[in-house]
């Protein structure tokens, strides 16, 4: 994926190689699990970005760039490992996740440990309080979210607003921080940081729709997370809730049954989305997202040269990407 | 508890104050929880022993001392729910834990967030990156250590020496953090900063000793954790690893059925445990640890008055406490 932006690959490379370093676990099972996990092709956008958004500021440091890359993609991990228990997920990225493979309670230490490695990566290599400040903040978010939507399962009143303010809390504010930090850490101005936060927030935004779309369609039901399995635990994403308004008298009492809904009835769910425009709809949601991050990134500075058109083709990469 | 100290008393009412103003979650059940959870008997003895080493420095700020002992105890709660998840608790101090009231799921976000609340009074309120690096050092040898010990369950020959170095992850480890902050951040110097993590340690070390002591004591029995569902689980402290040493043809029988282990049966161990001197040797070994805590503390300097004894008092009655 990397390989048409070699020096951003060899960064990247650079990061996980990081991570392997500062992963010391006795247990080396979980340790090569954590790992494998790390290496299964998870795309590092977050550090990507991070990374690019680094390349703007005075200050060329590139030791620590790379360590707070590392730190975003292990807080990331920490998220997904959590996430898994919370979902039940056996797979991920077709790898057999932590809790399927040690049980819920090594992923629960596991999860912990990598948030504090994350913590004291950034504590060893941060210059300024404001980006730990600005990183705990974030994840305050992320978890009050999280939590806030616990008690929203099955909850089939769900406004796009609250869709949105769900994904921005999930899944945007950690590309925001991840632009952020870059920015800030490089010495750019605050303003910038606030500008890259901007960005990197219409990024998650759109990424998040996206992959809900993808969900949807019919290739990525042989991938590892199928989206019948999250609609059957409750949690009900754009195509769907679009599909709700259109047609709610046939979508509702399939959603009623909860996790008593037979595969059967989850198909029939696949096929109404796909029947109603929620896919459409919601794939011009999205654009409208991407669009706004293109427009903000063409107005960066042309300096130093082809960052900018890097960010440009990465972004069109990603949020046009068809799996 | 802290009625003889007024002033600490009160330092520690604003401390649970603090905790209260910054919890903040949608789900207001979720809240309420947690927040009954830090007011249910739980002892503040990081906090204290922080806001009284603190009292040592130079500095006096006493708006950062209560943020980060307030701090210190978020992080305390939040192991304590992650660890409530692993050891299926239902009981904690006589209360509901969190996962027994909302399941695991809610459980693991909750210690999330609560860790993260940590980080953010950290970073909001620390002078010193050292403290952070301190915090986030603390934290990754608390897990790892836990991590280290997933696989160790139902291990009969845990030697006395693997077990002082679990605790000392376990328990010993925040108790000197706490010490240390406490020093560090009231601008004392890093070499006093150190003795006063090596005091919170052999604190911790004897605390954690008079725990697993007091679990086989009759009285506890009736307590919130009874320590024969610690056995029944492949938990084995340092009274029962003492009889093992004695008695090892009784015991290892029983031990050796696992979670199969009928009621009767773990009685039995618990009467095996009084009728060898597992309990006595346990006693000795941390009444050293307490000796050396008091040594150590009654050098200590004499100014500020009275800071100093109540320390060597707060330590004997939590070190010689009898349930």
């Amino acid at each position: 994926m990397w390989e048409k932006f070699p020096e951003l690959q060899h960064d990247l490379q650079k990061t996980v190689q990081l991570m392997e370093e500062i992963l010391h676990l006795k247990n080396k099972q979980v340790e090569a699990a954590i790992l494998e996990m790390i290496h299964s092709g998870g795309k590092l956008l977050r550090p990507a970005y991070q990374i690019l958004f680094a390349q703007f500021g005075p200050e060329k440091e590139p030791e620590k760039i790379i360590a707070l890359a590392a730190a975003i993609e292990l807080l990331h991990t920490a998220t997904l490992i959590h996430d898994d228990i919370v979902d039940q997920a056996d797979l991920r990225r077709n790898t057999p996740t932590i809790r399927s493979q040690f049980g819920n309670s090594t992923a629960v230490y596991a999860g912990d440990y990598l948030f504090v490695s994350c913590f004291k990566l950034m504590a060893d290599y941060a210059t300024s309080m404001k980006s730990l400040q600005m990183n705990s903040r974030s994840m305050e978010k992320i978890l009050a979210g999280e939590l806030g939507q616990m008690d929203k399962h099955y909850y089939t009143e769900v406004s796009i607003e609250e869709y949105l303010e769900n994904i921005s809390g999930k899944t945007a504010e950690l590309f925001a921080l991840s632009c952020s930090i870059g920015a800030l850490e490089s010495g750019s101005s605050q303003l910038f940081a606030k500008k890259a936060a901007e960005i990197g927030h219409h990024i998650g935004m759109a990424f998040q729709m996206l992959d809900d779309i993808l969900d949807y369609s019919q290739a990525s039901q042989k991938l590892g997370k199928p989206v019948l399995e999250d609609v059957r635990q409750g949690i009900y994403s754009l195509p769907l809730l679009y599909a709700l308004k259109e047609n709610p008298e046939d979508i509702k009492p399939i959603l009623a049954k909860k996790a008593a809904m037979t595969k059967e009835e989850a198909q029939t769910i696949f096929t109404l989305v796909h029947e109603t425009n929620g896919l459409q709809n919601a794939q011009v949601l999205a654009e409208e997202y991407t669009e706004k991050a293109l427009k903000e990134i063409a107005k960066l500075p042309n300096r130093p040269t082809g960052v900018k058109e890097t960010l440009l083709e990465i972004t069109k990469m990603i949020l046009h990407r068809e799996n």
